[in-house]
């Protein structure tokens, strides 16, 4: 079991950039890649973020390493963290988040479970986990800290980019951050001119050009008898 | 595959009757029938809406078909979207909700998901979903507008009135929307009857008379030991 | 089937604390244990309460027992409700709730659906269920009240305190509320001090001297290659 | 509520030959439409069968009126249950298979729980359900028989034929048996030839004539690095 | 955490009645109680059991405290473990089932996963589980053997008597295990007589006299129009 | 959208010892990863491979990249196929499994549905799957083959060991599969000192010496009062 220090992050100017776009634009413009599964829900409306991903590989019920990742984070970052085997207990509460605040930490991806959801809401500390629910954890078992995870049936390394908001979390390669917030851009640029047409009541069948296709694939209109 | 056109609707008094008095009551009224699985959650709390089914029958994971029926729907209809297999992908954002805005209708059920959610709650569009995913879909295959679906259970016909509301999602037969509308009024007259000699202090096993058929069920009451 | 009457109760000293602390603090003070299953969700957010249990054992889809229940309540109680097998029905919506209300009770647990949610969030009438749903129910079988219930996972024996807040659901054993009561503000008095370090930026590695035990364990750092 | 006696079924013939083909043909076929969802599975491996269906809607965890449909089986029928909300109670054992076995019921396809499995199994009377539950019922509320039904998220006519197999459960609608077996049966022909050349080694890549198609959508081939 | 040694049992001959009759007639003649959730299932078909419960509660994903429970089993024994939180690891395989067999222990119900499943069967050592899982387990954290504990749902008291069939599980309390298995026996004769006219073609509607009933209650029925 | 070709392989040796060992040890040997969720279960028990994965990234409800990874197989290798978004289509039947065969492919790991489970649970071709579904497929949208994956919440890359057998499926890294059967074959050795010790009545509380470390976290005994 090993903690990595010391990891490469993405430039901030492209995280801040992907902060904006926010997840559905960011999901679509890497090509419908990097979703994490749509259990994990915010655990109050409204927040959206973006930043550094310090990954937490723990055991079942047992949050001991995100007391060890604590120290490997830094300001601008959001904390991952993976049960190597299905969990539902509450890793996470208003201490560590107070910890994490402390640091500059943005807020927590979690395929498990979290308490003090009111403490949390007030402090604005977002939250994107399994389930809430108290139930304690224990400090026994050693884990990992910053290699790469599977959260939530999307595969995470360390530094990589997570945006998070009230559509759900999506992971961006830390690499690939500046292509896709450029691909985000043009996205939503086009997007824009969409949906001025859109709310002037023009169709989206014409707008795209759909209805000769759905002819050919043999679409076919009828009244009601 | 194949889009109906100028489908009958129900008569709009009825369907504004009902819309007021809400879906637990349009649900008993009718005879504890017509219920969509208490899965489909709506996006935001407070929405309120009734209005004419447009019905969409879309393949997993392509929401080509949507496009489609945005066309057959008018002002006062709300659409409804059924997966021909189990799908969590997030079929709709905010685009196609611009255009069904645009059109007046009042707002969308999809037995998968749903995302750009907190555009949609700026724009008041609500939506009953299974769940909030940004997963996003493609449109490369056929399905059909305005024929019978199942959604989440529910057999649904196009033009069946749908009333949605905190509570879940409840269709009513477009030829029974006068009869079930009146029913509902019965009930809620006799229900405000109840509700004042209740908040009064009354007890439901006076005011509905059941000590009797529960001693003669064999109902005992002792003290603790 | 059987009604129990005048159960023992906690001492309301005692129950007043527990509230005070919350679900959380109240779990961990008693060894982790009492925990209601997190499937159990509000229906609104911020409720916090904290009373005596009446248990109702009954049946699927039936809630008649659940009248029955109303009169064996008085000011300051909370109504567990658990089927004998698994059931979504929507037992509990404004009408009982009224009555309850009337009655001085604090709130509603229950392992099934409840309904009227948004006429329950206008009234503060706080529900922890396994769901929203408007279905329906009968009366026709009998159930019994305040006896020992498995509900959501856990036993519940009549006059247990049940402890309820954004976090879930806890019981605590009736004779054991006022112990669990010392342990909490001694578990909170040892927190506040903690958490004025983290805030402080301390780490809890550091605090709860952890970095001897990690490294005899084997915990390994090393620097990102 | 209502049961309604001698309803139409399908020509024997069609039935026999939708048996032969199972279940995957049939759905395929008839243009993928029709299966039940996969949570209904067999309580035993190797059971095929096809007949008509006899529909119940009943009450969660009521089975009396599935004693109600009994009189109106007859030889080749399968029983189709369906309850109108969610439920995994044992409606089901072996005196009911008894007494349907007796008047030459082909099995039981039910969105919820049976019981006797051992015994079942034994009868070789196969069952289709949600779930194995020895929990009893009661017999108190109404319910109706051979009226349409949803099942497992398929819509199911009375007289509709029911096909069953190690795959699951579909439903082929009356009127249409006839052409759908024709069509079953000209996709097995067509299958057979494929078969052959696929065991010879040749490539469904091939034998589609796939790679045009694939590389113009924009397939790329390259080795490994 | 505590070890109870020298729990009390019921009598060998009860226990032998109880494992004859099988879970669906134990739970329907103890009145409907003690059957614990479907979802626990055999790992192999065939299986029927009944003896005294040794009940374990373990931490979740910790499966020492199943050590510590083999020594205090003893011939005719069912091991019972219920984890505090919500786990699928795999606490039990090969080398703990060749402990408990050589101890004379009949089976194990875990409200979690098994693995080794193969070797198990070969053994013909039963499991009912939650799931089959090989997730391994840690050895850290103390629990309890032989306290109560809920499992799957069901309170259990060291000493009930478990009864465990294709059916699934089913707990007899142990002060009443004499009085259950003479109920069952009575409930088997006169299910005995049933069935045989079942088979001869007889309706349930008239052994059991419904028609009467039913149609107080309103069922009516017509002919297919 | 991308094919790899010539993909690495782990040496032949040591992919047949990992079959012996089976999933459970494999996974313990290796440091309790690489399991595949518990869901995915095999269609016949019995079965037990090792071989290389062939990866395929597919569409939800898309199977035709499964045409395409066919030509990519070569003997000894398994199929494995994870889906961008969750679906419980039949993305597989008998037809794909007769060309595998005919390329000597060992069996097929799939995080979706399956179909004609009869026929290829006669022609001995094992899958591993999340659900038995006939719910055809269409053949429209790209994926991926030999890209890396995550199947079932395990990160798998091209050429990565694959171990299934009735306990579930694990991964194994191509480069540590000769490791990890060595590990394997050391804890067999020690499991089968321990096996006969505990047959003959040894208890593990001995065997492993856990008394003292019981004792030192505090363990209590009492007897029964």
């Amino acid at each position: 079991m090993t903690v990595v220090r010391n990891i490469d992050r993405a430039e901030q100017g492209s995280i801040a950039k992907l902060q904006t776009f926010g997840v559905a634009t960011v999901h679509e413009a890497q090509g419908r890649r990097g979703l994490l599964a749509p259990y994990l829900r915010p655990i109050y409306a409204g927040a959206r973020i973006a930043g550094s991903a310090v990954t937490v590989s723990v055991p079942p019920a047992d949050n001991w390493m995100i007391h060890v990742a604590v120290e490997q984070c830094r300001e601008g970052d959001v904390l991952v963290v993976a049960p190597t085997s299905s969990s539902d207990a509450g890793y996470f509460g208003e201490l560590l988040a107070s910890s994490l605040h402390a640091r500059g930490v943005l807020g927590l991806i979690i395929d498990a479970g979290v308490r003090d959801v009111r403490d949390l809401t007030a402090m604005k500390f977002p939250v994107w986990s399994k389930c809430v629910s108290a139930q304690g954890t224990v400090k026994e078992t050693l884990g990992s800290v910053n290699v790469p995870v599977v959260c939530a049936g999307a595969s995470i390394h360390p530094g990589d980019v997570i945006v998070a908001d009230d559509d759900g979390v999506c992971v961006v390669a830390r690499v690939e951050a500046m292509q896709v917030s450029k691909l985000c851009a043009e996205r939503e640029a086009k997007e824009a001119k969409v949906r001025e047409r859109l709310k002037a009541g023009e169709l989206g069948l014409d707008i795209y050009g759909m209805r000769d296709k759905l002819a050919a694939k043999g679409l076919k209109y009828r009244d009601k008898e």
